[in-house]
């Protein structure tokens, strides 16, 4: 379904950026001690779960991996795989925070380009490459009872607001060719996330003003 | 889409609710101390995924905000407002809990109106109704990991389902005229929920009747 | 809608199982010690939410209770009564394990079936059937706030998976006669679900293989 919509380019970028996230939802799964069929559920509902959210809205019927079932295999063996090695990617624990911020980029911009693709606005357009970017991370840090993505201070949904927003502003707005424009979007939204994970950069969060009020 | 289905007295409800979820969202979002793309995501979550289910499961596609990009800017500017003046709303708490009484029994008469508009029987009605009332909340707890709407003692769903209830008493069974019902129940709705805030009713949980139970 | 797709035999499965989720569901509404009207919430969600899930996946729209309201009449009844006897039911928490594995087992065949029918490959139609199975349930852990499903120890997924595909297997592949293959796939995932409940059977959890790792 995707195949006929999206250009060759983005479709290797949403694969790219499948198997990262199932590794993602694997290693959830592995600092949660669980079995390989929970590592493999994790990992495909954190890999496909963005996507399916948005096909779902744009009224892609059925969704996008419901006709190419390579996406559940894809999500199958890298989750498998990650049970197996999981304790070697742990020791590079960073390596796995880039992984995860190219997954957030690509999909922010896949996203985008697919909303584009079915005739939305541009801003419903930025809804869809953040939706993409952080639904299935949402899904399953809820599964697994960690830290919800929405709560963590580090900037996070932010790069893909921004990697989704300079996409669609290139391509809607400023008739720039797509494939520069899928280069740079992926670029500025994966380079915001590595500053915050260098930098542990973070927008301020909101601060009560009076004096009597905790926590 | 919605927009050719309900009339417009229909129409500036679900803007109204739109806008008092979103509110409620980012009030959530205050509490956890947030930054403002986080109050955005949520308050837009609790705001739309009320309707956004009960578009999905109705089979309206694509869902309602997609062809309708004012809502998601409703959305935002709602919540990016509530960043900036949270501290004053929140010294007004209770008045806070009565916008989200109003947004409870607004939504459940436009999700029933919705469904009815679109054929099905009664108790889908009334089905859609309360989860076009409660669902956008229920997200934006687990989300938050506030605890659950669902879990709480106060009347609250219970409002949902009388005020969707009535409606499709009124609409479907008796013909009463459909600003009349749309009145009725929306105050039905309302006032259910407002006697719940003011006298903390709750309905009788359910309680263990063996001797020897413990929670 | 699902009753023109799916043979008699599927339908009085597809009830059986709605019955006994929406009972579990009550179940630990009871545990929470919440209302009538939650009770109603929660075993409804639980009942209808992994087919709801798959019907939205697979495009079947509006999805299957919409169009067949006495789904929702079931679930409500169950549910109901569920709050009037769960003290009675709870005494006899081991018959509800039996009633829930019986369920699971009943919705991996229909989710596989419904998936089957409307054209899906093989991997498609046992990932659905594990969603029909598993998703309602942990819907339910997520709003009641349980120890999700998914971070349980024993094999549940586990025997979704097994028995989904073996119906799989069994019809797509080997060409086995549809009651058959109905009868031998209920019965294999059961029994694995059985013998897990019996045994307190689990897979092998990842285990970090460093010596310096805590958890």
């Amino acid at each position: 379904m995707l195949n006929h919509i999206i250009d060759p380019v983005v479709h290797w970028l949403n694969l790219a950026g499948t198997v990262v996230f199932a590794v993602s939802g694997g290693l959830v799964a592995a600092r949660k001690n669980l079995d390989i069929i929970s590592f493999i559920l994790v990992g495909t509902i954190t890999a496909i779960g963005g996507g399916t959210l948005r096909d779902l809205l744009l009224g892609v019927s059925p969704v996008g991996w419901v006709g190419a079932p390579h996406i559940l295999w894809i999500c199958l063996i890298s989750a498998a795989l990650t049970y197996f090695v999981a304790h070697i990617i742990e020791l590079k624990h960073r390596w796995l925070l880039w992984a995860d911020a190219a997954g957030l980029a690509l999909f922010a911009v896949v996203g985008a380009e697919v909303a584009l693709a079915h005739g939305t606005s541009g801003m419903v357009a930025i809804g869809m490459g953040v939706m993409t970017a952080t639904f299935g991370g949402i899904i399953r840090d809820v599964l697994c009872q960690e830290t919800s993505l929405v709560l963590q201070q580090e900037i996070y949904a932010t790069a893909a607001v921004i990697g989704a927003g300079s996409y669609v502003v290139m391509t809607a707005w400023l008739q720039v060719d797509r494939p520069l424009a899928v280069a740079i979007a992926f670029g500025t939204g994966f380079i915001i996330r590595a500053l915050a994970i260098v930098f542990r950069l973070s927008l301020p969060g909101y601060r009560r003003k009076s004096p009597d009020s905790g926590t």
